[in-house]
């Protein structure tokens, strides 16, 4: 994962922002907000925060979607599926 | 919302995967999968299933993300944003 990548999880979507901010501000001209799961809702509420509030400049360049292959807690048990997103904003 | 939309709610993944399949199967060469909020997750959910599992010639042609305003319950209150997902799907 490279240092502009930003992953939501299940913090506030303010602190998601802030760090998009800050990455934009520290001179990125690229970064990427993923997340897995249900943190995927997240993840586009931080896009359009940081688009619409802070940053209109800032354009989404890319929306990937796909699957991740996760390994469960408990021995024994097999693989299971979690959707993913990969969002590009570009300033 | 054209006919070839599916919007995906709070029921389980396979009813939403078999909507679009039988989109497909009716001739269909585009649909779109929609969600609002926290069914975002299961709307990528649904895209991937329906591609990886059933349908492995359709591709994921656009996903559009952005903010839908909504009319709060209680009289008095402001709109409120929530976020939206659109995956254009084709055959």
């Amino acid at each position: 994962m490279s240092e502009n990548t930003v992953l939501v999880g299940a913090k506030p979507v303010m602190n998601y922002v802030l760090a998009c901010i800050t990455l934009f501000h520290g001179g990125a001209k690229e970064i990427n907000i993923k997340a897995r799961g249900k943190a995927i809702s997240r993840a586009i509420d931080v896009e359009e925060v940081v688009r619409r509030r802070f940053l209109p400049d800032v354009k989404v360049k890319r929306v990937g979607i796909g699957t991740d292959q996760v390994a469960p807690n408990e021995e024994g048990s097999s693989l299971t599926n979690v959707s993913t997103i990969d969002i590009t904003l570009v300033r």
